[in-house]
């Protein structure tokens, strides 16, 4: 293994160790829990559970690797807060939705080639690549891997 | 720039965005606001901080840059929990620990080797290093980044 692979390699076992824990907190909890603010006025689990099931279903676009799933979530969870009045999908929808996210996301990721990892994002242009070429799609996952962490953080306070 | 260089940018520059992040919340906060739960039942603030500290300070050890500075932050905020009864430093010492650690550790990562970030890191045996050579000194890193972004969401709510 060369070490561009072993970068790759690094990298995305970071993300599904993430996913793998993330998920099992979220199957530990309740509807009942989930429904609860994960701190005291803080953003509900089920609004966590969308906002993340939505940043994941994003890199699909972001990494030009097939279509969103759910594209009616951006508005919900990622657009506006937890407390903006908008009608969400109940939690049995969007535990479905995480995990049809996720079961599509993670043979897609490990279908990227080595030499599109180190290619640039949909969301920058060319020009600003020749001048940032830290700005590819690997450095996206490390990013995505840190905030699905943040908020893991926060919704274990609900178990 | 080579992918090599590359990967090494794209991780410490996530530790540093992650380190000016927790420093920025860990400013804006009161003593009165760290000594308080982050959220009902779960870790104070104060602990929270000791624990950063404790385990960025390990880092040292772990990389084979230098001797811890607060070995004896171990017992408290690594091997024991919040209500253990250990006394703790004072918030003023813990905050000028964490400022003196990370104005350490970030000129040492800095002086990493790109070939030295992909050796073994203390606690792997050179033998167990053959058969997983992602345990390198750069995935310690990427997981600590994570650790620290786990926390900070946590920490966020005492703002």
């Amino acid at each position: 293994m060369d070490q561009q692979q072993l970068f790759i390699k690094m990298a995305l076992t970071a993300w599904e160790q993430s996913v793998t824990r993330t998920d099992k907190l979220f199957n530990e909890l309740s509807d009942e829990q989930l429904a609860a603010e994960v701190a005291p006025g803080r953003n509900s689990g089920i609004y966590l559970l969308g906002h993340l099931t939505a940043v994941s279903d994003y890199l699909f676009t972001l990494f030009g690797i097939g279509e969103r799933l759910y594209p009616q979530l951006e508005e919900v969870f990622l657009k506006n807060a937890d407390k903006s009045g908008l009608p969400k999908p109940s939690v049995t929808e969007l535990r479905a939705y995480w995990k049809a996210v996720n079961d599509k996301l993670s043979p897609a990721l490990a279908a990227i080639t080595e030499d599109s990892w180190f290619e640039r994002h949909t969301a920058v242009t060319p020009e600003d690549f020749i001048k940032e070429p830290q700005r590819n799609k690997l450095n996206v996952l490390l990013n995505r891997t840190n905030h699905q962490e943040y908020h893991r953080g926060q919704i274990k306070f609900l178990s």
